[in-house]
């Protein structure tokens, strides 16, 4: 893919956690590893779903940050990605992503006046929640003389960013109407709070209730003259519903290429976890220690993933278990001494997102040997 | 310092969050920011105690993973430094430390094999528990030509790698004084379980215990022809106990230089913080949305920080409150609707190490202008 010819330069050790062709047992660890296999039926399966239920599938890149992925994810049919930041969509939109929407809000002047730049060499899109930001956005976008298509982000539960429905977001789109440089383009209405919501008829009843408040608003935007283009949001604990909802029609899911333990624990309405995605990420880990007999203590602590949705678990074996994690080590629980120092131990993560953040490198493998090797492109975009 | 000749062919607000000169209103956020008086103060204070307590202090580089940091701290009277793992260690000889221990156990023929090529750039010590890994670093040295310095690690109560006290660490030792190409060097026995034990007499208890272990096992060495040239250990939360021991003679100490909120919490015998090292490392975060009153969304999520050890607390104010975060966004609870957009905030994030490692860069401050910026020049460096 896009970086592939540069790696030759790069030191496997410490640049690099591997190389092309390596087999996998000499990559070194701790380090993020892709399945192809698994991420490409991950992909195939939920563009399916998406082309069934006749939505559109704009990839969550936040998820990822990898240029690579997203160019994969949208030769398989999505139409392109939303991010969260500006640096990560100028990181997107550099790297080869012809359409990219900045799916928060964008206030600060310098990054407002980056992201007016953008449509230079890509779609670009971003979202408002603020009738001051309009206009600073619009003034932007005419200095640079360019176009900025614009979402009016509504609250519909999550509790962060956006403004209630109906009369507050009409007064935003007409803004947005009036206001040279920007072109009014629909709604933002991800549900947040509900994805990780374990419980499928409690999950389904906080998405129903966004999808009311996002039809009403749409109708009352249509009575004004004011067609929405996009409605977008969803994710992988709810794509489902927004897609099946008639009024949605672009749909913004990233945990599903590569799960992680959390949306696992996400249960559809047969208590079979949803839509069977499956782990196509894991932290490569080495046992470097096993000084007591019934604990072997591996390379992976918090510097290789982050803990805040729970512990990864130890794929593929019921006999060990990652009981605790520090800085720089992972204390797996070995009571029958089965694992010895150099064994390696594929660790699904707890959350995806923040974890994929803190490395630098997706190692792809396929039939035991690495095939791919994807730089992160976007990590550390986060201005 | 270092790197500073090359920031000029980095964009703001795509590679990097802020320029030198530029005022501190202008950086771009999320990033860290450095109170360099701060900074400077606090390795002053911890140079002093080490020096009065007549023990040596080898900085802990795996707080920051900065050379420049490190550089500073030498100066200023720290012998070397120790990381926690080989990548990390090059990372830091590569950018001038000449005295690195990589204070873990280093197991992986690959990074074996790279860890016995350091001394020819480097004073190089290292860990181990493990009697085979005695012989695989011996072979490595011998392959390079090279000398690599030994400690046995005890585990003293952190529950993690290193074998108990007393005979099992004779044992190692005599392995590593017969081993050509090793250099036995001495112990390692740092308590990380007592750190953030905020009750003092609870923690002096747990180190009490772990220096009883280590006087006994320096002795039995003593007796068997075999000197302890280190005896290193401690933290921020007890280098006092190790420090005026009158055996432990390194100490290893990394939060006291930028501090967090969950060693805050950790109190001295009077009942203040320990030692009351100053806040100098923040999370600086902008205000991106209002829609709600009594809520102020902030840039800084958890690809910010790492919340293992709990939320961040606003600096300096007692009217708002960080009360929630999410891959993105933080919640700020602002009852008073005292925040507007675009507003900035300084964060004292849970925990420094993992925080400090999903940044690229350290921006220096100083009479509110940013001053120095250093690359986290071993950020990623996990292998």
């Amino acid at each position: 893919m896009n970086m592939q010819t540069n790696l030759s330069q790069l030191e496997v050790g410490y640049d690099i956690p591997a190389a092309i062709g390596m087999p996998e047992a000499e990559i070194q660890t701790p380090c993020l590893v892709v399945d192809l296999d698994a991420f490409e039926r991950n992909v195939a399966k939920m563009q399916k779903f998406a082309d069934e239920m006749g939505v559109r599938l704009r990839v969550h890149g936040k998820m990822h940050k990898s240029a690579d992925a997203a160019l994969y994810q949208i030769e398989q049919g999505a139409i392109g990605v939303c991010c969260q930041k500006v640096s990560e969509a100028e990181s997107f939109a550099r790297n080869g992503v012809k359409d990219v929407l900045v799916s928060n809000q964008v206030t600060d002047p310098k990054k407002i006046d980056r992201l007016a730049q953008l449509p230079k060499i890509a779609r670009t899109l971003v979202c408002v929640d603020d009738l001051d930001n309009v206009q600073h956005l619009s003034e932007a976008a005419q200095r640079h003389g360019t176009e900025i298509e614009v979402l009016v982000e509504i609250d519909c539960g999550a509790g962060r960013c956006g403004v209630q429905h109906g009369e507050p977001v009409l007064a935003l789109a007409k803004a947005i109407d009036a206001a040279p440089g920007l072109t009014f383009a629909g709604l933002q209405a991800y549900q947040g709070a509900a994805q990780h919501v374990h419980d499928f008829q409690e999950r389904k009843a906080k998405i129903d209730a966004a999808i009311d408040q996002v039809r009403g608003t749409v109708d009352l935007l249509q009575q004004n003259g004011l067609t929405c283009a996009i409605v977008g949001g969803a994710g992988t604990g709810s794509y489902y519903f927004e897609g099946n909802s008639g009024v949605y029609n672009e749909l913004q899911c990233g945990s599903y290429a590569f799960m992680d333990a959390d949306y696992q624990r996400v249960l559809d309405e047969t208590g079979n976890h949803i839509s069977e995605f499956e782990n196509a990420l894991f932290i490569l880990s080495t046992v470097m220690s096993h000084a007591k007999a019934d604990k072997a203590i591996c390379d992976a602590g918090l510097k290789a993933q982050s803990v805040d949705s729970g512990l990864p678990y130890v794929f593929g074996r019921d006999d060990v278990e990652y009981i605790k994690c520090s800085d720089e080590h992972g204390v797996i629980s070995d009571p029958q001494g089965h694992l010895k120092i150099n064994d390696k131990v594929k660790l699904v993560p707890g959350h995806i997102d923040p974890t994929c953040n803190v490395h630098d490198w997706y190692v792809g493998v396929r039939g035991g040997k690495v095939e791919q090797i994807w730089p992160i492109t976007a990590r550390g975009k986060a201005y």
